[in-house]
């Protein structure tokens, strides 16, 4: 490893630790007023930035980017004025950091609480998306904390324009500019040594592809979260609605098939199969959803095409749709422990026996009742912001708002006392 | 590697993830009586117990085990009757799963609540002592979780005469025998290969010695919530009452030295350190405890050794204490943040704008005001056991109880939303 990133590396990693101290200890009006000051920098810098976004897209074209990835790359005036309002509305969350989460007193007097706190140093990274450049330096910030960003390659201008408007604003607000640092490289040695750097970050948060998570989780000697796949199921049991069981199936996959939250497997309860899922079929196929079944659904619908293995544990993030036929509750519940990803699945049902049993026994971050899988979204749920949605347990499962950047600390409040 | 020790383990963790599923479905009285039957059966084998714990210690003594491993291993009828107390203790506990920690209802109507649910499978890597064995085992199941353990090779034959009780009373109790399992064999080999089941582990806590805890965490796929070091300081304000400080300072080093809760470093305010330090000198030497200061406190105690850098960062566990004479809280935070292990601080003071800048300010997980360090401790705080103190931020941050070995889930109740 070349010695001089390391020691970069070092540098920025130090100063961020440093900066964090400051960001804890600035208190909730200067934060909430850098975060409003970055949002003010983000306007008056707009051209700045849209010119930096256009030589990206221009070298990404020239470079043969994927359309897709094209357009997460983009800004123009509309969705930098979209930077700027996620920018307010996180600068509007409440300040998680002094939180009394609970107290209690001790028989020997003692007085006990678990006060929130801010986690520290932070390093985010992600893909092609700039405004993920602001939406998570903001919402680290919100919690208290410094935040290292490692941007994609092919956003690198427009991720260093932006930089510099949360720059201005961390300096109009008070504090410490190296509390949000962009690396100023994207090359995979410098996120290498990122990743070793232990003692100054206390957590690692990869927003991405599989292989961008699995790259940092096989690197990092920092806790990551990881947020692998979204292999969400909607079950239609059998005392459903058929209209909501209809409507609910139909937005969890067509809606905005792209994304994690889309249901990708549709279960039918055995009873109700016979007149619920051609009807079914025939709205999501004229959606232009592609239905892929196991063999009693392909009895029911034969235009099906018939389902591997594979596609029960696929994540189409697409047009497609896989479908089964259960017996029952306890079957579908067994489908789910075997192809889920412990990201969200929705139950479609009128029983409550069924729905306390589903939401029991069900082992996803986010378990639904008569409702789409595509609430399971930070700011859908009410936390006002996300950073991800961890699919592993530990410190956080599913969306991850502002209160899950901190943990808390004990305060212990005596008198005097001493043990025996 | 030894493929016949990766499938044992491979059919260990594998067995581990199905019997958490059970543990966490049993629900709460099923999982009080297994522990109460544990507790039964630690009494109904007690003499075989004590038999392997002599087979065990006969080896150490020849092989020439220190006095205080020795001392950690032994088991007696009283100590045994203790194992049984703690595991009673620990049924006794709030069963944490299924508690609601939240509940909202969002524009839409939908009921948002966040549900706390078992982490699934945790490790437990221990040292000496067999009552981790009963101990780690009791917490784990009581907050819903299969677990599975590997004790030193020094208590293996303790640790299996145990196992036996946990089997025992997990099927009595109607619970999987796989709810606890202890690894067939101590090789570091096995450890390795478990700490490579991340698919079936969902957290590694290892409790023991600072080169344990390196191994586990070099090593491990799996997160690990690691406990290094307790550096604990007492800082001893200007406007202290004298005698509280004295007795805290006795108590935080004298009480029992050899745990991470014990001070290692005395900060004493300038302004008193011309009359509180002779007579904490005094008190402190008449319990025999070495003293080590800085070139301000052998001025003033010119019995004292030179403390050097290095002392001040040591975790002594032993009657040796590092002392400085620092000007006012500010040089007090900052020696903390210096030298400090984020484990606990105390402050002795009469100022509550000293205490409030001090509870705010030092950034460790339990911070204290006018009483010992010494309470830094799960029972003390009033959590009912401890699994162990974590010093890292992730997940929990300072004394572990069963709360702590437990997540939340999202559950979501609609009629029948949709998002547009």
């Amino acid at each position: 490893m070349d010695t001089s990133i390391e020691s970069t590396i070092e540098r920025i990693a130090k100063a961020a630790r440093a900066a964090g101290r400051q960001v804890a200890k600035a208190g909730a009006a200067k934060r909430t007023a850098a975060l409003l000051a970055i949002a003010d920098a983000v306007g008056r810098r707009r051209d700045e930035v849209l010119a930096a976004n256009a030589e990206d897209v221009a070298a990404a074209e020239a470079s043969g980017l994927a359309p897709a990835m094209l357009d997460r790359l983009r800004l123009d005036a509309q969705r930098l004025a979209g930077v700027q309002r996620a920018v307010r509305e996180i600068a509007a969350l409440p300040d998680p950091v002094g939180q009394i989460v609970k107290e209690w007193v001790r028989p020997n007097g003692l007085k006990i609480g678990r006060r929130r706190i801010p986690l520290g140093v932070i390093a985010i990274i992600y893909e092609s998306r700039p405004n993920v450049t602001t939406d998570a330096a903001a919402l680290c910030v919100r919690a208290g904390n410094a935040v290292v960003l490692r941007g994609g390659s092919e956003a690198f201008r427009s991720n260093q324009a932006l930089a510099r408007c949360i720059e201005d604003g961390l300096i109009a607000g008070g504090l410490p500019r190296e509390a949000v640092q962009l690396l100023p490289t994207t090359d995979r040695e410098a996120m290498t040594a990122l990743l070793q750097r232990d003692q100054e970050i206390d957590l690692v948060i990869p927003r991405g592809g599989e292989a961008l998570i699995r790259f940092v989780a096989e690197r990092s000697r920092i806790p990551v979260i990881k947020h692998y796949r979204g292999n969400c199921h909607v079950f239609v049991e059998r005392t459903a609605s058929e209209s909501s069981g209809l409507e609910i199936c139909y937005n969890a996959k067509v809606q905005r098939p792209g994304v994690c939250n889309a249901a990708e497997t549709i279960l039918i309860d055995e009873p109700i199969a016979k007149s619920f899922l051609p009807k079914l079929a025939e709205r999501l196929q004229e959606a232009g959803v592609e239905l892929r079944g196991d063999a009693r659904a392909r009895q029911l619908v034969p235009s099906m095409k018939p389902a591997t293995d594979e596609d029960f544990a696929t994540e189409f993030l697409d047009l497609i749709c896989a479908i089964g036929v259960v017996d029952g509750l306890d079957e579908a519940i067994r489908h789910i422990e075997r192809y889920g990803s412990s990201h969200t699945e929705a139950i479609v049902t009128r029983d409550p026996e069924a729905a306390r049993r589903f939401v029991d026994e069900v082992d996803s971050s986010t378990v639904v009742v008569n409702a789409s899988t595509r609430f399971a979204d930070g700011g859908e749920l009410g936390l006002g912001a996300e950073i991800g949605i961890s699919t592993t347990r530990l410190h956080a499962y599913g969306p991850m708002g502002a209160e899950e950047l901190t943990t808390t600390k004990f305060v212990v409040f005596g008198e005097g006392q001493t043990r025996s």
